[in-house]
C-alpha cells in the first residue's frame, strides 16, 4: 500500500527536530518541504531523494494546496516513500486534516510525526513560560485573521481573560488590530506582551513590550520572517538574550553512522 | 558558572524527543527525570550519571517542588552538567518558570528545551488535526482542576465556541464536571470528543465519543495513566488503530557513533 509520512520539522533549528522526525527524512525517497524547514533538514535526505519545495521564499509563489495533493499523491502511487515536511507541528495550523484527507480518500495510508511548536520553541528560547501556577492558567493557540483578512470573529472574550496566555500565529500584519480587540474586551492595556520573528531558529528576534505598545512596537520592528505574537502575565519573565537553543551540528543529525 | 538544563522529554515514545533533548541527556552528569519521562531516554544518560526519579510511580509519593529546586542547586553548586527532564513540553504546564525562577534567582544559568506537548501527540498518533480550516480555527491548552480540587473558574466560555478545540491536560478525574460546565455555557452535547490516556506513547488508548457521553466513556474506561481530554468537531476524524508513530529502537536513539 502507498504511504505517505507528514511529519513535522519543528521551529526550524535542526536540534529541534524529534529523533523520529529525523529518521523519516533520512528514509525519504521524495521529499515535499514547507518554506518554513531549515536547510538542515532538507540536507538529511538521501543524495538520490527527490526534493520538492511548496513553499514560497524572497517572492516566489506558493504552490497551490491542490497541487500538493495530486504531487504527493502521484509519488506516492509509483511506490516511493514520500516525506511531506512542515513547519512546525503539522496539527496546529499545519493543514494536515486537509492533506491526510486527500490521501486517505486516494487509497493512501497516512502516519504523522508530532514536532515542537512555535509557541513552545519561542517560551525555551526566551526562558518565560507559557503556563504559570497563580498566573496563566491555560494557552489559547491561534492565527489572528480569517481567508478574507479580517480579523476573526469570536475568541476574544477568553482571550481577554486575565490568566489566559495568547499566543498568535502568523500575526505580525494583525498586531494593531488584535491589540484594539484585546482592549476592547477588557484585557488591560499594561499586560505584557511579546512579538517574536522566527521563533525557535538561531536567527530569531524578540520584541518585549506590552499590549498598548504592541501595534509600535511590531511597526518599529519591521519584521520579515513569520511573527509570533504573545499576550499574558508569563511575558513579563522573557528576556532578550543570545538564543538558549544551540543548534545541533549537521553531521551530529544526520549521524550516518548512528 | 553553574548551569541547568530543563529539558523537555515529549510524550514519553523515545523517537518523540528532539534531537536537542537526546544530546542534552547524553552529556548528563546529574538527571532529575519525573514519573513521565519514559525509560529508554532515561537510558540515554551515561553510566556515571546520577539519577533521581522526582516523579511517583506505582503509589509512591513524589518529591516536593522545593526539594526538587534544592536538589537541582545543590547538584550545579558541585560543577556538574545537571538534567531536569520533564514529560512533555517543560513550558505547559510544565512548571518550567518556577524552576528556572529559583535557579537564576541563586546564581545558575539555565538552558530550556521544548518538547512535543501531549496534544499534538495525540493528534499525530490518532490522525486528527488541532486546528482545521472552517471548523477549528483556535486551540486551547488548559487543565481542568485549580489546587483545592475544585473546577478552574473562567475560561468555560471561549471553551464552548464552537470553533475551538479544547485540550484538558491531566483531566481524568474531571471528565464529568467539565463536560457539565461546556454544555452549560452552550457547547452542542453532541460535540465530537475524545479521552486518550497516554498519549503518544507506544501503549497510548484512545476513547471516542461525545460530549454528553464523555462522563460514561471515562468512568468506563478506568483509565490508570495521564488522561488527556480533547472536545471539538477535529475530534470526529480520530481513528484507534495501533499506534502511527513507531518509537525508535533505542540504540539507534542512544547513536553512540553520531
Amino acid at each position: 500500500m502507498s504511504r505517505v509520512l507528514l511529519v513535522s520539522a519543528g521551529p526550524g533549528a535542526p536540534g529541534l527536530m524529534t529523533v523520529r522526525a529525523a529518521e523519516a527524512v533520512r528514509t525519504a525517497e521524495a521529499l515535499l518541504y514547507d518554506a518554513l524547514v531549515c536547510d538542515e533538514a532538507v540536507a538529511l535526505a538521501p543524495e538520490r531523494c527527490i526534493r520538492i519545495r511548496t513553499g514560497k521564499r524572497s517572492g516566489k509563489a506558493s504552490m497551490k494546496q491542490e497541487t500538493i495533493n495530486r504531487l504527493m499523491l502521484r509519488l506516492a502511487r509509483r511506490g516511493l516513500t514520500v516525506v511531506r515536511l512542515k513547519g512546525g507541528d503539522a496539527s496546529v495550523f499545519g493543514r494536515s486534516g486537509e492533506e491526510r484527507a486527500f490521501l486517505e480518500a486516494n487509497g493512501v495510508a497516512v502516519e504523522i510525526v508530532p514536532g515542537v511548536t512555535a509557541a513552545s520553541a519561542a517560551a525555551a528560547q526566551f526562558g518565560f513560560p507559557l503556563t504559570h501556577r497563580g498566573e496563566a492558567r491555560r494557552l489559547m493557540l491561534a492565527t489572528a485573521r480569517t481567508r478574507d483578512g479580517a480579523l476573526a470573529d469570536g475568541g476574544w472574550r477568553e482571550a481577554a481573560d486575565p490568566e489566559t496566555t495568547v499566543a498568535l500565529y502568523m500575526a505580525g500584519a494583525s498586531a494593531a488590530a488584535v491589540a484594539e480587540r484585546l482592549m476592547a474586551e477588557g484585557r488591560r492595556p499594561a499586560t505584557p506582551a511579546l512579538a517574536v520573528e522566527n521563533a525557535g531558529r538561531p536567527e530569531a528576534r524578540l520584541v518585549r513590550t506590552d499590549l498598548a505598545g504592541l501595534p509600535a512596537a511590531v511597526a518599529a520592528a519591521a519584521f520579515e520572517g513569520p511573527v509570533l505574537l504573545l499576550v499574558g502575565e508569563v511575558a513579563a519573565q522573557a528576556k532578550d538574550q543570545s538564543p538558549r537553543t544551540v543548534p545541533i551540528p549537521v553531521g551530529r543529525l544526520a549521524g550516518q553512522g548512528a
